[in-house]
């Protein structure tokens, strides 16, 4: 079985990346963007890149293409509009970093789509199609919906491209997906951009004064606001309980820091929270997708925070015994 | 004029990087720590390390040198009143990360020393002689300060040691440098520590998902806690000053989001913020220490953010003429 041809919506960092890491599998690869300077640049180094995102959708309804929604969430209704219009019944599936949101819009503008959603945890502190890289996401944890109604043909679809650019495959419902990122993606940011900007206060004396911590600790904080204020918006209840549950630990710190004096018990805890993360081994899988009950199977490894590392060479589900 | 030997106390990540660092610039450089583990490997590693403090002290007395206490905050006091047992007018300096509670303690215990205090920026995530590196400081700022009462000799011999590592000289007041520090150093790790607990609290999903910003946001967590909570501990005052920022800026993302769903406000000044520190330029200076005002001169400078990058070839405040 080929793979299917991969059509990319949106050429900037991760889109541009895609593109890239997707020619060299070997897979017929195209895509489409709205900024003139990214479609631009990919042109100028050689890739396919059409005209518009309609002439791309019209390909890949003719090639049976998986589509990649390659856009900041502000602008997914606008590329599923199109996608219901040029190719209604596309293999789809997307890069955005909230998953609800984007699952909900399709349901709502594009229902007959074969969709499987995903994101890659790839970098994001620059943009464009200039940064991209084909190696962007090897070693890479790549989410891929497992929610009720996924189209596990496409899903396959998703964790092979995923699995052959190098990344590993976490399967995971949407919401159980938002409510880790908020944790470790977009509390980050928040606290990044917290630091820098009480760091800045400081003045010039705290500027040259900075060292590791400090650059360490506000190295996201240089991402592009739209996109960083787009994706904690787009998560927002999720984001309002761990922004809470950070606000108490800091909170609970400073007063006994007033009180007693003593911060060892937050410090402890956060050192235990790093050493949780150095130490933590995930479970591996090797999955069938043609096996009874494989959703299941694929949701209890998530929530166990494990990893498909390959699929087993059986007929992909819903194909032809 | 030759450069005075040194005397390292504490031979931990700091003090051993420095014991290797002064060694490779011509100096005379000798050491002493309690740590038995530290001391072997020093030795092993062919360095000068006396049995006891004391005995370090007593060489360093009778060869003028130059005292460098590289032990943690707590462990302070005790060094002091060694070394005004022992080596009482001594040429004394230190690297602790919280200076004005080490100068009231220089100032209670050894009053006699002559001393300048300093703190190196250099990395903390690891601890122990074995991680040491005397390329630690280079590029590194160097804090000594510019208090009243510094002896301008000590001053000198800090800021030539400090320059010979490849570091640069900020000069600062302690309480200028511990109020910097509590927002460039102390908070980054308060944050960082936050962070990984509630990163941790998502349980495996959360730790297999995490990428960058994560990871960089919780290095230092990473960090040994004792350290940590010395630092912080030692530097109450401020550091509640600039929590209480952080956590006002903090809440005020969290009520903007929750009510309005916005958060761009936050995002925008965190990314101003890091933007300042990208773009920071700190003026620079060659420092004559015999001109008249020098002391004025460089705390003026500290507050601008500058360096010292040299020392201008003149004798020595206090030489004869």
């Amino acid at each position: 079985m080929t793979a299917p041809a991969v059509c990319v919506l949106g050429l900037g960092l991760i889109g541009g990346s895609l593109l890239r890491a997707a020619e060299t599998t070997g897979r017929r690869a195209f895509g489409a963007t709205k900024s003139g300077a990214d479609a631009e640049q990919a042109r100028a180094d050689g890739f396919d890149v059409l005209p518009t995102v309609d002439a791309a959708l019209a390909r890949a309804a003719e090639l049976d293409a998986l589509v990649v929604v390659s856009v900041p969430l502000p602008a997914v209704d606008e590329v599923l509009r199109a996608v219901n219009r040029v190719a209604p019944r596309c293999r789809l599936t997307d890069v955005v970093g909230v998953k609800a949101p984007v699952l909900d819009a399709v349901v709502r503008l594009a229902p007959n789509a074969r969709y499987a959603g995903g994101h890659p945890m790839a970098g994001l502190a620059a943009s464009g199609w200039a940064v991209g890289d084909g190696r962007l996401f090897e070693k890479a944890a790549w989410m891929v919906s497992v929610d009720e109604g996924v189209d596990l043909q496409v899903w396959a679809d998703v964790a092979r491209l995923a699995l052959d650019v190098g990344a590993f495959v976490v399967p995971a419902t949407a919401d159980d997906h938002d409510a880790a990122v908020a944790r470790i993606s977009h509390l980050p940011h928040l606290l990044a951009t917290t630091l820098a900007a009480v760091g800045a206060d400081g003045g010039p004396l705290s500027l040259t004064l900075a060292a590791g911590s400090f650059r360490d600790g506000t190295r996201v904080a240089g991402s592009r606001p739209e996109l960083v204020t787009a994706m904690c918006e787009g998560n927002k209840v999720a984001l309002l309980t761990v922004l809470d549950d950070a606000l108490g630990r800091l909170g609970a710190a400073r007063g006994s820091l007033a009180s007693t004096g003593s911060i060892g018990v937050t410090v402890r805890a956060g050192h235990q929270g790093r050493g949780a993360l150095d130490e933590f081994e995930p479970p591996e899988l090797i999955a069938d997708l043609a096996a009874p009950g494989i959703l299941a199977t694929l949701r209890e490894l998530g929530r166990r925070g494990g990893r498909v590392t390959g699929l087993a060479d059986t007929r992909s589900a819903g194909g032809p015994a």
